[in-house]
């Protein structure tokens, strides 16, 4: 055995088992997800043969029930599994310890919490706490079999391979390897070892492909294909003129998402100082499932199909919603006599009181409603959110675009329609990628739909828009380690030229406040104290003109934290 | 204006400058590439109507021409254009100077002699020497415009720069921004900076799309879309039985790779031997002509489609084998009345005196001749070939599948023909990756084909090839580096977790030959010099017995060129 592993090298059949796991892993969960969403589904329509109140009550004290649950199964198993946990395994992998972030405790409790709060319905994505448990999992699998102790000992080593399991987890999660290594890499690398990409390769193709034989052994799927596999027009995608178009969506994401990110960090910089403040907090510990009843039972309110959930689309999953706005159907044009059922059971989804309305509240609603469940105490990613709405705009600019062009665009040679469900793709990927302030997004799209067709007007948006984005804001995982003030090294002017003329002494901080054993008195540190009152620590010095203005600190808050 | 660009970064308008130039000169040779590979066509068969004799010379006189006209323009202007590129240009990022290799000398001399070697028909590639040609342009570029002048003179900017530069190089051959950054990463870094993808990922971006608006512009494509488009069936590209198969054909072409490398690494070994070797040195500077001479006659001799030529496609150029191997037509399946015409000409061009001969003949001669085309003294590249080779690969094992499983794959569910065209693609991928020893070439691929649908066997077999090329055999850009001896600071056994086991002492020599002041007479340095011919520089210490045994040098003798 020992002969076996040391030939074909421990790292290489530890890769493999870290993916065979978390496909596993991955699919098991979306089964339990899929079901209880069924199940709500089930009882909404049996409780309409009751009575209509019933039915509303059900929709929303279903959801309600799963996330109290999973409010109390995190916070008794492990509240580390709150949140995404890309931010915090950016953390780790920059060196810093977490306690009790990869153990088993809280791998059980972050797939219980992750599974109910799916399966509640609410607009959470399930790829960042993904990159959490592949990551919990790299660890138990080095630290429990004895052929692979030598990657735990050794700390590079580790982090080798918790970086090879962030990309398999992004990669089970939407069968998209290739999207998953960038993704892996460009969130939580500075430096990147290119030997590391094949490690994350291995075990992201292994993840995925086992993910989807897993839909053909167990479910209905009839091969290996992408998750929201589109059936675009390949033999002439786009007019050339359509790239302003495109570029245009880049702008408008970026911006959308610059507006409206005040919103969406805003309620959870307020949940968490609001923790700060003792006598909120002190109401919180008490009545801790007070807050996720609340945002729970409003959300499920308003998308309830009775109220407003009927101008959206009927209050569906997200990846029904996902499938509408990918699906290779204009939905302005739903006169059109060549219509199937399916295309057209999409248009009536939609087409309440007209899709323009439609797109544009789910738009907004997802927005709100994603800003407010991010702060709820359990474990939810934010990619697959952001994704739809993304989706959902670029679905309205296609269907703008088609309105304006009814007969197509003609670019001098022949005449081609506008296909709507491309723009949607380019919007999902363009704004997906400006939250994350990442390019692989687009990879992720093409991974996802399965066609590339649209290859270099998403590489544009997403471009655009992270350009846009990157001037004012930075990335969502990066705002969330701000405001957890998580222990993270800063990047240094990362985008920017003059990083390289940027002298040490520029950004050190030249008056620093000294103790010193010989002059320092009782009055002087008093003073000292009630004047600085954000230091925490006060460098004690023999002679203190000796260092007077010789002596520096770097600026950056987080390097005394550390 | 040095506001502007300033509030831009100069940076950023330095990488959009750069990926429009190389976008533009990857057009133009391009064109020209065409109209010379035409002019041949339009010669020979002009040349038919006076006699078939003449119709032979035709073919064989006008590459010689060419070959002979490039090798004596690169000798003229610039002999460092020779070759790939990329050997030279992973030396330069590891921090070596080599002189007078990034100037403009050099670029007229390779781009030049590329276009000429390329217009020749013989089997280069483009993708090499468009790495080493990006390159050149960002270095004049940052060194003549002054607001760039910054990026020339820090030196860790600079590197940044080209290693952006390769990812364009390869974007603009292939219009495959992604697998371009990707490969780029691979074949040129071993720690790669995060903030460097995106510089690369723009510049790409930017040289993908204007060099496809170019196609739009100036010839007959009438829209963006991929070079060798496919249109493969994506419903059900694959049954998950056909992996096995698809597995298959990455070791398959590993071990091909492997069995062949000899073959192909050791004729130019041959020759660089023979440099060394005087007495050749002298005869091939004397007639530097006779060799590129010889070695032209005979391919072209071969390739002629009076003689060989005709069992493997006619003599066709490598972007009309891509295009019949990518087709979605079944070649076995010649009978079928629903073929096209186009169809039918593709199949009836490789059906001479049957498919299956023609195949092998052309992977044979393909492979041969690289091998020997390769040592040229002419800027020539080695992965569109490899590419081919691999293609002919998947083509033939595809036509193999669908004899032996004529009516299709049964799943249990439904019954699906085999497509031979996907085995080509993964063939392809496989073989270029095994050769390059990247994964990136799966990418490239996809984004040459425009379509996704064989995603994971791709990846799979490229993953596969990969593995067992690496046990025996580096890539064929380290072999390069090898042969040539370039100082190249190899990896420490990358990609096996015992480096982290690895002290400093393993590798170092212990027995140092030293010459002390003190101690050694003029026999010992005598006896000493004559018992080590191979050492170039001995240390010279005070007093020999303080460093007996207490002194090191590492063993590779890269670092004492250094």
């Amino acid at each position: 055995m020992r002969v076996v592993v040391n030939k074909i090298g421990e790292d290489w059949i530890f890769l493999f088992l870290l993916g065979c796991i978390m496909a596993m892993l991955s699919f098991l969960m979306d089964f339990c997800i899929l079901h209880l969403l069924e199940a709500h589904n089930v009882m909404y329509e049996e409780a309409a043969r009751i009575h209509p109140a019933l039915q509303v009550t059900t929709w929303i004290v279903y959801p309600i029930i799963l996330i109290l649950f999973s409010t109390y199964f995190v916070h008794m198993v492990a509240p580390n599994a709150i949140g995404s946990g890309i931010p915090e395994m950016k953390t780790i992998l920059r060196g810093v310890i977490l306690k009790e972030y990869l153990t088993f405790r809280t791998l059980l409790s972050k797939m219980v919490g992750l599974t109910t709060s799916l399966g509640s319905g609410l607009p959470f994505g399930k790829e960042g706490p993904f990159v959490h448990i592949a990551s919990i999992v790299a660890t138990l699998l080095s630290k429990s079999i004895s052929s692979f102790r030598g990657i735990y000992e050794n700390e590079s080593r580790n982090n080798e391979m918790l970086a090879a399991a962030a990309a398999t987890g992004v990669a089970c999660t939407f069968a998209a390897p290739i999207g998953g290594v960038l993704f892996s890499i460009e969130v939580t690398a500075t430096y990147f070892a290119v030997r590391n990409y094949w490690r994350g390769f291995f075990s992201a193709a292994c993840a995925a492909i086992l993910f989807r034989l897993c839909a053909i052994w167990f479910e209905d799927e009839n091969t290996v294909t992408a998750i929201f596999r589109t059936t675009l027009r390949h033999e002439f995608p786009f007019d050339a003129a359509e790239f302003l178009c495109f570029a245009g969506i880049g702008t408008k994401d970026a911006l959308q998402w610059l507006g409206g990110s005040s919103v969406c960090v805003a309620p959870s910089k307020f949940v968490f100082l609001m923790r700060k403040n003792k006598r909120f907090s002190g109401f919180l510990q008490s009545y801790r499932f007070i807050y996720p009843l609340i945002v729970t039972s409003i959300i499920t309110a308003a998308t309830c199909p009775q109220s407003l959930g009927q101008y959206m689309g009927g209050g569906i999953t997200f990846r029904r919603a996902l499938s509408d706005f990918f699906a290779n159907v204009t939905w302005s044009d739903k006169y059109n006599e060549m219509l199937t059922i399916d295309e057209q059971i999409i248009i009536a989804r939609w087409d309440n009181p007209s899709i323009w309305v439609s797109l544009v509240t789910y738009m907004m609603f997802i927005f709100l409603m994603s800003a407010v469940a991010i702060t709820l105490p359990v474990p939810s990613g934010v990619f697959i959110p952001v994704f739809a709405m993304g989706a959902a705009f670029g679905r309205l600019v296609g269907e703008a675009m088609y309105v304006f062009f009814p007969n197509g665009i003609n670019n001098g040679y022949s005449i081609y329609q506008v296909i709507p469900a491309g723009y949607a793709v380019v919007g999902a990927a363009a704004l997906s990628g400006a939250v994350t302030r990442t390019i692989s997004t687009s990879m992720i799209v093409f991974e996802m739909t399965g066609q590339l067709s649209h290859l270099l007007p998403a590489v544009l948006a997403v471009l655009i828009a992270n350009a846009v984005a990157n001037i004012l804001q930075p990335s969502i995982y990066d705002s969330i380690i701000q405001i957890k003030r998580l222990p993270y090294l800063p990047n240094l002017l990362p985008n920017n030229s003059s990083a390289h003329r940027t002298m040490a002494e520029d950004i050190m901080v030249k008056d620093v406040k000294i103790i010193s054993h010989e002059s320092t008195t009782y009055e002087d540190i008093r003073s000292l104290l009630s004047q600085n009152e954000g230091l925490r620590a006060f460098p004690l010095v023999e002679n203190k003109s000796k260092y007077v203005n010789k002596f520096s600190v770097f600026k950056y808050e987080c390097l005394l934290v550390m």
